[in-house]
């Protein structure tokens, strides 16, 4: 096997040698000159770069109800203005605010260890009190759900599964697990705080911070995450004998506050008539309190609004609308997504598709659809746009992305660029989220990407709606309960 | 970041890198001058090899029921005895049956376009005739449960997610459903024939087989898988409009066998008193019936045999008996990990640990545990002996593995040498899984690994049994009908 960059690299590859094999490339890739054309003007693209530059230096972190959050809204209606687009306007976004303050988590022995810690996104702090407590070492939530009360009460839970690093960064859902439900399992076992191996798959001591959640009538513990050799450190110390932990915390809820959704639209042909449709790009517009979020999601910020201008300078305006929309507090609470689907209730029905960027900058490796059963063929056509750069159509099971779920659930068609994520775990959610982890020439081709996709959806032939669904039901709620 | 074969070989080396740092190495990582001298010896063992050229060469596939079955268990019981086991024996299992046949999936058209096909393991055939019908298009057994009847009758299905590579298989699990449960959904919904995109990593054309699932009042259909490369042609196709599929097969199930668990035992000082206790080294002794199961899992029977007989070779016998069980029929039914449960009822409670070797032939990277929470020090203890080879205890939460399942069911601890799989995917259940497939160093680094572990439980201190649990329930049962 010559294949060494995993097993959707070589399905990119034999399909791409299949379509340069073929003897008609156009008519087999569906690249129309005008795709490939717009393909190699965004692969030499420098200026999604300098979008991001300008975002993480003018504006840096914007955590949902910071400061950072209302420069951010700002910024984002000028860069939208200066960039050309039309209709730009700000939609008001209630957002609940939380306030990080010190974390320490100290492993207590013959010596004190300070193990490197940040408190998860809504946990409640001890007031800046020291706690002490033993340890317990569980690998899952799933496996702390099946101790008692009797083995848990009195101690710190330490939830210690580790990420591992693929390509599609699958294993991000079966950890986030502890970060986002550690609490509420702990607490109902009468645990007195909670801390987590981060959930990240570097070799190094990056705690991540993330959301997690409480429930009604279960005790609101602090909840910590610390970094993989911290937590090594700490789980090799259960091999001589019982450990206690030393924690304190000053985090706190701090009311709510007023952010935005921000958009902007390259009109379409039927722009402003009864029969306008939308292709709505998405990224979200606020990132975590530590870092700059340059890839969470400074990235799809810049990849997604740069896709949109190149539309709009292709010598013909699209049939449909694009709708870029920079939706507020993605990472506490998802508030702009749940807002927007209200705020557009009313012509929704015309929303034809939705295409998030929010998994950084690495290169996109497969592109995935949901449409209806009837509508595949439109979506592999879609795809096969797609063969010049490499990226096959995989799958027509994607979720979208975390802002679009609204949609989706509304029956929205969806896309997925799914980009490679190896090394997007490394640095998500921690204070090394900042410019110089993202590549320009990266960039560069997701733009191309993303324009190939947003481009042939405003042209594409109508897409079904999907019957409507359900989000999955899950324990507990907003930890600063806080509702849509 | 310089770790580049992923997050789990990252915290292989910072382990490795922490023990070596240690003041007092033996203290740090629990590995006795006995156990280091173990590792050493095995790290330089080609006599897994052997037994593993002879059991390909000698025995070949060995399919539960057929001819090569019964030539397994001969030859099992000669090996093990030749090796100097104590107490060898067969213990009568009876398995179904199945007979492969011919299997053809054809893709029509201007021209007639042949796939790579096999027959899922129990598919009922169509006596050879051939059957033509549109083909739908479908990622996923979950995506297929969202259709209606309306939209699935009278086509072939055609389920067609990709098993993604990453170092522990863990897409297996999301992947084999298409496999499993994929003729069930197609057929209540009306669907003639199921065809999936074969649960396989290699950018080739390999048809992986592997077991399905039937359920009592849904009609039996056709189940096939087909390689990578003719999936994506398949696909392909859909991208210029409606797809017709021919198929035809000659499988049947042909009734039931006689085959065995055999066991060999290395005795412990307690051997032959009512104290005495046993560990059990697993693997299973039948294979697919394509290619010669040289990976799965004639590796695991030269791991586990070679890991007890270097232990018998040690000047002192260990405090535990080791006992190692091949299993009858893994592959088509689990039928020698349910019986053997039921053959040693009364001696479950002495059953102190199970450790299986069933991932082929890649070099173990981690260490699970599944033990009482009281009892994670001890585990992590027996983790700390594996330093040398730099594999570190990261989990209490596996399964341990298929054949050593039930006994996990009924409350013994089991443990886990995680096996890097990038590898093992690519040949699975195909004709290409043969001796030259497996490599002796990594023969003799499992050897070492698996004889560390199979040494340190059977001195280490007793472990609580664990509570017991029962599967989570499934749909449907053996495809031949089969009832252990």
């Amino acid at each position: 096997m010559s294949c060494r960059h995993g097993a959707a690299a070589c399905i990119a590859v034999a399909l791409s040698i299949q379509f340069v094999a073929s003897a008609d490339l156009r008519a087999a890739t569906a690249a129309t000159p005008e795709l490939t054309g717009l393909q190699r003007a965004a692969l030499a693209d420098r200026r999604a770069y300098d979008t991001l530059r300008a975002l993480t230096e003018q504006v840096g972190q914007r955590f949902a109800g910071s400061e950072g959050d209302a420069k951010a809204v700002q910024w984002a209606l000028a860069t939208l203005q200066a960039q050309g687009f039309s209709n730009v306007r700000a939609e008001p976004v209630t957002v609940p605010h939380w306030v990080r303050g010190t974390a320490e988590v100290t492993l207590l022995g013959s010596s004190s260890t300070p193990l490197r810690a940040l408190a998860l996104g809504g946990s409640v702090g001890t007031d800046g009190r020291a706690l002490e407590a033993p340890v317990l070492a569980v690998t899952t939530v799933a496996e702390l759900e099946r101790l008692s009360t009797e083995q848990v009460r009195g101690r710190i839970v330490f939830l210690y599964d580790r990420m591992l690093e693929t390509r599609d960064g699958m294993d991000y859902g079966n950890t986030v697990r502890n970060r986002s439900a550690g609490a509420i399992a702990a607490a109902k076992r009468g645990a007195l705080a909670l801390v987590i191996r981060a959930v990240g798959t570097e070799d190094d001591d990056r705690p991540h911070t993330g959301t997690m959640r409480y429930a009604d009538g279960v005790p609101r513990i602090p909840a910590f995450a610390i970094g993989n050799r911290s937590a090594d450190r700490l789980l090799e110390a259960f091999g001589s004998g019982p450990v206690t932990l030393r924690i304190a915390s000053t985090s706190r809820c701090a009311g709510t506050a007023q952010s935005a959704n921000v958009i902007g639209e390259i009109p379409g042909r039927d722009a402003g008539t009864p029969q306008e449709q939308f292709v709505v790009l998405a990224a979200h517009l606020d990132s975590w309190d530590v870092g700059t979020g340059a890839q969470d999601d400074g990235a799809g910020i810049a990849i997604v609004t740069e896709a949109a201008r190149r539309i709009a300078e292709l010598p013909q305006r699209p049939r449909r609308t694009l709708r870029v929309v920079l939706y507020a507090n993605e990472e506490f609470g998802l508030s702009g997504g749940k807002q927007y689907v209200l705020d557009h209730a009313a012509e929704l029905d015309r929303h034809v598709a939705a295409l998030e960027a929010d998994l950084g900058a690495g290169r996109a490796f497969r592109f995935e659809s949901r449409v209806a059963a009837s509508d595949l063929p439109t979506a592999i056509r879609i795809g096969q746009s797609l063969a010049p750069l490499g990226v096959p159509f995989v799958s027509n099971d994607t979720g979208g992305g975390a802002d679009i779920g609204p949609l989706r659930e509304r029956g929205v068609p969806v896309f997925e660029l799914q980009q490679d994520a190896a090394k997007y775990f490394e640095i998500h959610h921690t204070d090394a989220d900042r410019l110089e982890q993202v590549d320009a020439s990266d960039l560069a081709f997701n733009v191309a990407a993303y324009a190939t996709v947003a481009q042939a959806l405003a042209e594409a032939p109508d897409l079904q709606h999907l019957a409507r669904t359900w989000p999955a039901p899950q324990e507990g709620g907003h930890p600063c309960e806080w509702r849509p």
